[in-house]
């Protein structure tokens, strides 16, 4: 452990993944949040906007120009889609690093991303650069990374459950692979919006985006690279369920004649930290997974079917955004993988 | 309408189908409760039981001896498995026309039936007269019977949207059939129970039952019924979401060339009071229905993929129990189908 | 009956308390909705705006200009403050009859009015004539009402308890009273806020508006009327509960000695259809009442104590808000005065 | 910091204070659980039980003979009442110190306690020697206690608020002292029981034990040995509130002329790591403490009223149960007071 803490500077800290990283920062044994910025919030007291971290933070927002994001060894754009694209480039430039828990560097073809997320790209010469920050996949990667794209609570979800599978060339191709995936409310962000409200998505469910939702080019564009003819045959439908925090992703699959894909799972995984493979037959359940950076997975063959049913959980706010996020961080400058995220889920 | 309202009886009204009936018979024109049993609540009297119901019921729970049972016009079961094959034959035997809300004459198969429910079966013999309560598929059938074995919650969300398709032949066969259900708690009944504590179920999701679910050959039966080649493909998973009503069913399909599923559901169910064939791209969401017997239904294709995509919502409490079960009464003794069913859903 | 229904408009309609009003009129057998407004959602169908009521009502949503609110028999305004103070009078003027859910009209003191609510009164001359419409207080005045102000949720649900003991003069002069009041989130409205998202007031409690919540006065201005020397006592804290729908006020009061509120309460009630003194040693429930435009109250002392405590629960938004709207409506045109308020709680 | 890690055990670990101590034990710095004892579950491991302690603990459940609980440094009681009065004294007589979270040793009159818990107590000897581990206000005490009677949730909430006021004798004696208290569904604890199910306790508020609740002799007992003559005026209403940790109580207090309350209660728990005493004006919500060992505290005068309204609110689980317990044994084995305590509050 050394002696000088490392400098980090969260951009856009007033949403959920922001007050998380927040959270999990807080815990980190060689990190010191120096710099927290909001446009809307300059001038306010973090503690003050959020009374949960009254007695952790001293830190008072700052506008993004106030902000002495320069000094900090590495910064996390905790922003809206289209903020990081503009503003990491000057800091990568001067030598900060940065993670990215937006969409902006999320996918490698930009025609791709300006027809998902609505906007011209501010900075395609970057995209090239970033490394997609699904850990477990691209460790190596991500430890020599000057920008990393966090991955989306989705598709993280749904990665690495298959990502074993397709690496080992599991899947049959040309066949459908559904995705269907319910996510707790947190998932769409602390903003002002009558759809996320208590009493609208309080004791409802319903499916959403079924026409097309943004995380399934991201989706593709991780199956695509690890196992060829797969990526066709995705069905992603996206879920709202009333619950803060959670997501599960439950995946129907087809698989080439001999595979036992919990062998598979528990080999690929056995030496992760925050990847469980669970016993034939257990289901896993969000709350397993509340507030810690971890996915759980289960699989098994579904009755009188060949089709296999592989379920996935995470907290999204966490292994689904900011515990990757500093999981990332974390290997990026050579601290121990699970630093600052060796908390135990908070159940019930 | 006739001046002297027919008289309902309802063993086991201590549970959630049963306060639903009550609630619903409470506003029907032609019916008057007349007995409720309870062994474990019996002296006690509805309205303190269920203070929702005070003001509108002036009954005492009775023993199943004490109650009158045999001069009500028609008895509802809504009881656990394996009381009404014991109880249903005798009442009958003396006139009483009889609606199971259990699962005890759903399933044909008598073998079948026992493997799932671990039981034997009390009155086999009585199976084979029962007739299937799903409303809009056998009509005509419970015009005439006895005995209606009114359907399971997650059977009637999947059978609904698929019944026309079935009918028309347009599914494929020996294809995988998906059906990825959601239910809210109310569906594991109103019994002490650790598992459905709000402290275990609220902020959590789950799929449970993966390795096999009894609506499984319940559902089953039906699509054998309906298309051949079609029902060795169902996959059934059931998920426990956070939320006191409601469920839906997620239904991944494929379709025949040449297929315009949208026309077909819309035609089948045009004469439908119960059925509501949404506008293509919309989806349905379970609150739409809360406390209505109704059956919401949409379905499009699944972006970049020959998959169709069946999204049915329903009131697992209403139209997957009780409303199903007034409806049915109502066909079977001649009253306008939707008498008493016609209150408009609970929204927020 | 008349044979020939009559006509009601909505402006305002696509708040919650607007597809409460909605819900309730649908069941309603004297009065068609003719006109619902809405200035953002005009030229929307009602039907598309609000899923839960497709199949129930063929309106478009007009401006408050192309709608023909003045050949209506009554309007309700269910729009935020400051609207119906602008428009009412000129309906009042053409002899449309109005029942405002809003607050323009509550306060009887204009500048007590207009420091609360932050405006000048756009109609101050019109305040005096308005009814205040807690209907089992003011029954005779409302029937000879042209223009109705519907009470707020909290005031009905602490006065309808209290109005028995006031009027039978039972309250200590000059000892505290104390209300605390917990409410369902629905109380907050259907608006974009972060405050109301699920995420924020989900699986959290919390009092606000403890320094001053604009129900105060109301509520003062009622119970000055009611006997004197009790209003300056008035504590009132309101709370958020994590809930849809629901409002129950807990009430701290000190009685003359030799008061039996149970019976002062019993008897004032005994005739009265929407409000139910439950059974001494009782506690109400606010599910009890969901959905239904009723109050359940209950009262007994507190232990080793001479303080009495005071239950009652309503639905916020129906006795609460739309229930009695329509309850006024009822009384100010002579019909039976629960005509489309008989259904029974939802529960669960 | 000591490289031999003490032992503790915990009796009766399967309901929530149990899994929550094992959650915050995982995090201490200087304690290794040891044992964990459960009648029921003995044989399963606790990874299986729990599964969000997959990957924490390798722990067996035992039955209580099994487990060497003689061999800890230190054993919890998170059993039901009526066990560890049995248990204890047999542990403390081997030399093991012991924190009850039962109810067993609060009470010190024991025909008070007996009347109150409906049974004989089975070690009236030992109730003496118990100090009561309200941390911040007995921690002299604590650190030469053999066993601890660890404070209820309802007295920790209201008795922390009220504890600076009544030392530095400042309420009125003889006036009503109100105490509304609301709390998560936790509070009922983790058995099998149709009052909290979901479906019961969700999206429902009441209250309960309106006529006698266990925690009122608690808090009179504390309140007596702070300032005489206030006792008496205790009012005690508690509630049910839908959610799953979180606890709050609105206190009325009636204070002595020229009193600072805000003053007082910042004075006394300037120190204090777990009191945080929030600006005027502010109001605690909760979640703000959710999963920490904290109590936030505001106070203020109520609007044109001498009624002062102190608001408390806590983690039911935590600050109200297995984290006051680490605290108090963290005060009694020397520990730096907040070791294993500085988890930042999960929000949302």
């Amino acid at each position: 452990m050394s002696h000088q803490k490392m400098k980090a500077g969260i951009v856009g800290a007033t949403g959920y993944t922001g007050v998380e990283l927040l959270r999990l920062l807080s815990a980190h044994p060689h990190v010191d949040v120096c710099a927290v910025t909001s446009r809307g919030e300059a001038g306010i007291a973090v503690a003050d906007y959020f009374p949960s971290l009254r007695g952790v933070y001293d830190l008072v927002f700052q506008t993004p120009d106030d902000a002495d994001l320069a000094s900090c060894d590495v910064v996390f754009f905790a922003t809206p889609n289209g903020v990081a694209m503009k503003e990491a480039p000057e800091l990568l430039a001067k030598g900060v690093r940065v993670v990215d828990l937006s969409a902006d560097y999320r996918i490698k073809d930009i025609p791709t991303w300006e027809k998902w997320y609505g906007m011209t790209h501010a900075s395609p010469e970057t995209v090239a650069e970033a490394v997609y920050g699904l850990s477990e996949m691209n460790r190596a990667e991500v430890a020599k990374a000057r920008l990393v794209a966090n991955p989306g609570c989705y598709p993280t979800c749904v990665s690495l459950a298959l990502l074993p599978l397709l690496k080992a060339g599991r899947l049959k191709e040309n066949m459908p692979l559904i995705a269907d995936c319910k996510s707790g409310v947190s998932g769409a962000g602390r903003k002002a919006n009558v759809g996320t409200l208590l009493c609208e998505a309080g004791d409802n469910f319903k499916a959403y985006g079924v026409g097309g939702h943004r995380h399934l080019p991201e989706i593709k564009q991780t199956i695509s690279g690890l196992q060829n003819g797969v990526a066709d045959g995705l069905v992603f439908v996206p879920h709202l369920t009333p619950m803060i925090r959670g997501m599960q992703a439950t995946m129907y699959v087809h698989l080439k004649d001999g595979s036992d894909p919990h062998e598979i799972l528990s080999g690929f995984y056995g030496d992760s930290a925050f990847v469980d493979i669970m016993p034939a037959g257990s289901t896993p359940e969000t709350r397993s997974v509340r507030g810690a950076n971890l996915c759980r997975i289960s699989v098994q063959q579904a009755p009188q079917s060949d089709v296999w049913i592989v379920l996935s959980v995470i907290d999204n706010l966490v292994k689904g955004a900011a515990g990757q996020a500093v999981q990332n961080m974390n290997i990026m400058f050579g601290f121990n993988e699970n630093a600052g995220l060796g908390n135990t889920p908070l159940l019930p």
